[in-house]
């Protein structure tokens, strides 16, 4: 009952396991072992307890949960139940001690996405990286520069792909900030002020950050401006690899044939034109550019979210984070294989530039060598910058 | 590696179904046995070998496709390599004669969406008989108007029903037609003419569209108006479904409680407040609302695409029409559920109307009986149009 | 105080005043003088009281309207107040009567939206008729088809312009649709059911429609439908002007040159590069069909409006619906230019063609020419349905 | 020409203002000025030539100048036109030396960008400010909480006024970051290199960017992340504000009545029922967050624009940007308004706790408190950090 080829079509196996059942049901699980850990720590509860709950973790048996969730219109209810009932029954009251449903939601987006995002940096880097490596390899090469569709002034292909690679690096930038502004943990109980758990409250709340390795912050569950900002990031991102992706379908046509994407056999063929070339990378980044921007927007449009917990808005966020992950992943890994084995044809762009009417050809080429040196610095100290 | 419990929240298993791999591989064979069939009759082909056509297709093994299609980037390329390697050697070169991957992947979605839309349809008119019933039975029950979110003047709640139901009404009327135009055959092979068919072309499109239960259409590969137009429908009727979740919800609050949903055992539910009585089935309709416009964006923003077969814009086609219809299914089974076992508090909205100052109360009431019987003409004459 | 020269970018004068403050004045007025003369049709107010209305919309003064509209949230409340300050005492009463600040607005901009669809209806018209004659023209000249931006088989000039046609066909045929749908009068009073006008109501409201040139219909405050369905439609067109100005920007690159736009003195010109010759018109349609979805979608976002008049929904719609018919009209015209003066260079069109491998080229064009008459079997019927 | 009302129903006079054609000229001119003024500086013009510029730009007339702007397709060739024949011949020159026509659009717009943020930020300042005085005032007072639009367990009201009071200091942060990277200057030339102006290029860009109070950066003519990251942060803020907005009109609703708008003469009415008190501040930032989701959309989508100036992409970003900053301070301001002058009536929010089911009350109180105060601390950090 799912759609797995078309969704392999746009997005990675790699990143599609994120986002599916196995993993959604594993951090939910992560979740309440966390917060029966810290619930633990601060005498909530028993030690016995918390290890009772660490046990019906390890044991959660997942059959038939789908059904279940859907009766039941949230995760939380049916999981929670579960797990209640297998502990002993003196335990059962310990299990998800103090949290509703959307803290398990949110938390289990947000662990999802922790996940994604290294998968998504590591991609944007090794974009960078080999866009980097083309500027500096081609930061004198000659080549038109083109306005509006049109020829125009030189540029080299070196200073092109560090523009390409400015853009990839504050994409990357951006989404190191907003997903720092969203990688933290919900627990907020009933109505967010985490009542139930007296004072205690916000120590259980920063164990379990702790534990699953997130920000602690006060209660969001209101306010979704870091899941909307998280979005727009990765939407950002998507945009710039979408640029990269449309300037080299561009650059590729038969007529130009500046650049080619690496072959790759059994790929970019057309059931009617077998021994056809096609863009196939440039194509999955399109795609992915033309359906980001909807599901950002999606994000927004949620957010004035009714009083303390939302009809809908916050529903409608988890499936369009992970949207965003699956197409970010499928397009930054196609252009990475296209960038990383970019085939540049020097002496195709050599004759067009040949081609162009006389200009002040030292000029052009030293202004854009210029470009690409104080590019390659900012993409150098970005370099510095990264987690080791 | 599929995300199946989250797909289920928003959405129907019989509408996933319509989606999902098997059904995809299900309808992309029978675009391929339709060719066989019509090329046989137009003498295109050997009845030998259409024959030999239609038992690979019943013999189709789909293991591993997945990873297949996602390495050559397109559905068509190894179904048909597996088709053609099932087929006696001789009658290879008959197999998807004529036809381009394009016209697999439109057809394939063509006929996923004319299942998806019977169901959808079927649910929008059992919303609007509900109505309709509701609009009867409350005509002459006032009830306080509310605009703003302020109590203004009388309606009757039959009026508001009646409106509720005319907004379905227009909803499912605009699908058929748009339904009517998207319905369409894709045949037009390497580049729309059908060269390879020569001046059989026509009549074998013809053929195929007669055997699928479409419409016979030029290729359409790079106009994707109807497929735009489709999903603008999709948009509209969820809308329309959010619009009637809207005000329930509302109705719904405590403080008014003029309407409850029915009551479902284990749904509604909190796992912070277990005895909280939530309104489940608006949420499901809100935020496919909520997600809806995003994604009929994205089928326009796809729109320009480039000369005989875009990069990128109608691959974002097929994933977004599958949302729209699974947002559009569960939204709209959730309120069909609603709508059908609606509670109405006559008494809670006699209440609200005694406590408001006095009005003209037989006027107001007149003129709203007067809305519903002018609405429920227009109803009446609608279900008589139905398919039998 | 207004962004003129933005709008002018991306729009004509002649749609912008569709939309001006004094065409929404215009329209307002004519709303509650059509109200009036209904009005007294149906001998609810007295035919001095109609007389003096229409007197005092003849003089209305709109000095200082705009902030006393601001102040006020609404157009309807100081117009209707300097209306009744304008006539007799006696007849205060009698203008606006029956009616609320929703009717105004509505019914204003549906009767602007009339104007606006003239202007949009006759490009659209007018690019179908230049492209018919183009695919006429050129309906069996080779040309290289290109898919994924690749050259593939052969199609001819005129399919191409064919498939535009059908394309800007289709469009123009569901505005018309939809502009149907749409254009009905907005009169309901303060909750929709014309309570206020007793059993006279309905037919005043005939009588106003009639007066307006618009279509009858029950009372839509609150069911946004067919505002969307129009939006939607608007969004489409757009779009399929927007594919038609793909294709020509990319045909009209100097390495393919196998069409330009026309050369217009002082247009298209570069202010770093005077002599270079861009993409213009194509460029103003590529930038509306940018913009138009995420326009569409928020009509679509804002349908699920609260109960018996939407807070925030409805109010977002005037805007958007301006902002559309603004970009058509804008995006339109300028392809209307193009298209009627398309240079179309036949030798680059050969010499591509020549330099492709050697195929069955007479096969190609013989199913490229079934293509274009196919086509204009098409145009010409819809050319003989258009209003004399 | 101009639609003034009706913008004005969605902003404010001062807003607009920024972004009008008066202010658009001003912009461009000051580029101009400072552009000649850093070319002097740079040895590249003369010091006459400089005074020659900033004079033609003092006395510059922009009578017919929308004209010619929708004739040439940009703003740049007639204004440096007109500025060129203004000056004495032998500085012709000089004007605009270096630059070309996105140089100034799109410095013109971070200027604009510019001077529209701090008026924003001043609103999300002031929201702030308000809601912490709530927060404070109302820490210990006890409401009841609302998830899925039913009564659930005890806040306080100066919990719910700290979580809307932490989204909009998260999105005035958010915007600050956005501002800090998107208020750069654009100097680049025909492709981005500045190669006409030689080695000093960099110098001369500098310049520009210290004239201007811009940032300094390499040309981003291509790469639209910070337009598109400043929109997002724009998108957020209107969201975040829209939450208010939501919930202040659903605490309005007459059966609840918790809180009300400050009254103010003269708006909040209706036509048809006078006395009728409106959330009509409410009522315009929800309107502005149903329209800005569409809005960021459009600029993601544009993101992918064509090699070193692409076609329909950036043009599409001004008027998004301007509508953008409308809504949002038109948004902003409403809300100001309505949280300074917020009624609350701590009677009603009483009765409401008291009719519900027995609960620790002090417990909850307690819990609340400790929310208020946390958010606070985060406030007063936030504070301390503003400009003087």
């Amino acid at each position: 009952m799912t759609a797995a080829i078309t969704a392999r079509m746009a997005s990675t196996p790699e990143m599609l396991a994120c986002f599916d059942d196995e993993a959604l049901v594993g951090v939910a699980l992560a979740f309440e072992r966390a917060l029966g850990a810290a619930l633990t720590k601060q005498k909530v509860i028993s030690a016995a307890a918390a290890a009772a709950i660490a046990q019906a973790c390890d044991g959660f048996d997942a059959a038939g949960l789908g059904d279940a969730v859907a009766h039941a219109g949230t995760l939380a209810i049916p999981l929670v139940a579960r797990l209640r009932a297998a502990v002993p029954p003196e335990h059962a009251a310990a299990v998800h001690l103090g949290a509703t449903s959307q803290d398990v939601a949110d938390t289990a987006l947000v662990l999802q996405s922790g996940q994604a995002m290294r998968l998504v940096v590591r991609e944007l880097e090794a974009i960078g990286d080999a866009l980097a490596g083309l500027a500096r390899r081609h930061a004198a090469t000659p080549a038109i520069g083109r306005t509006l569709l049109q020829p125009a002034e030189l540029v080299t292909f070196g200073m092109r792909a560090a523009s390409w690679m400015l853009g990839i690096d504050a994409a990357r930038a951006r989404l190191g900030h907003e997903g720092h502004a969203a990688l933290q943990v919900q627990l907020g109980g009933a109505v967010g002020s985490l009542a139930a758990l007296g004072a205690a409250g916000p120590r259980v709340r920063a164990g379990v950050a702790e534990r699953l390795g997130l920000r602690d912050a006060p209660a969001w569950h209101s306010r979704r401006d870091a899941i909307a900002g998280l979005g727009a990031a990765l939407g950002i991102a998507i945009g710039a690899t979408g640029k990269l992706a449309r300037d080299i379908s561009l650059l590729m046509q038969r007529e130009i044939a500046e650049v080619a994407e690496p072959a790759i056999a059994g790929r970019g063929g057309s059931s009617a034109m077998p021994h056809k070339r096609n863009p196939t990378g440039c194509q999955v980044a399109l795609s992915a550019a033309i359906r980001a921007p909807g599901l950002v927007a999606t994000l927004l449009a949620g957010m004035p979210q009714e009083l303390e917990r939302g009809l809908g808005g916050w529903q409608a966020e988890g499936p369009v984070i992970g949207e965003l992950f699956a197409l970010a992943h499928g397009a930054m890994h196609a252009m990475r294989v296209v960038t990383e084995g970019l085939e540049v044809d020097v002496d195709a762009i050599g004759a067009h530039v040949a081609a162009a009417p006389d200009r002040d050809r030292d000029a052009a080429v030293a202004a854009a060598v210029r470009f690409v040196h104080e590019a390659l610095v900012t993409h150098d100290a970005a370099v510095a910058r990264r987690d080791p």
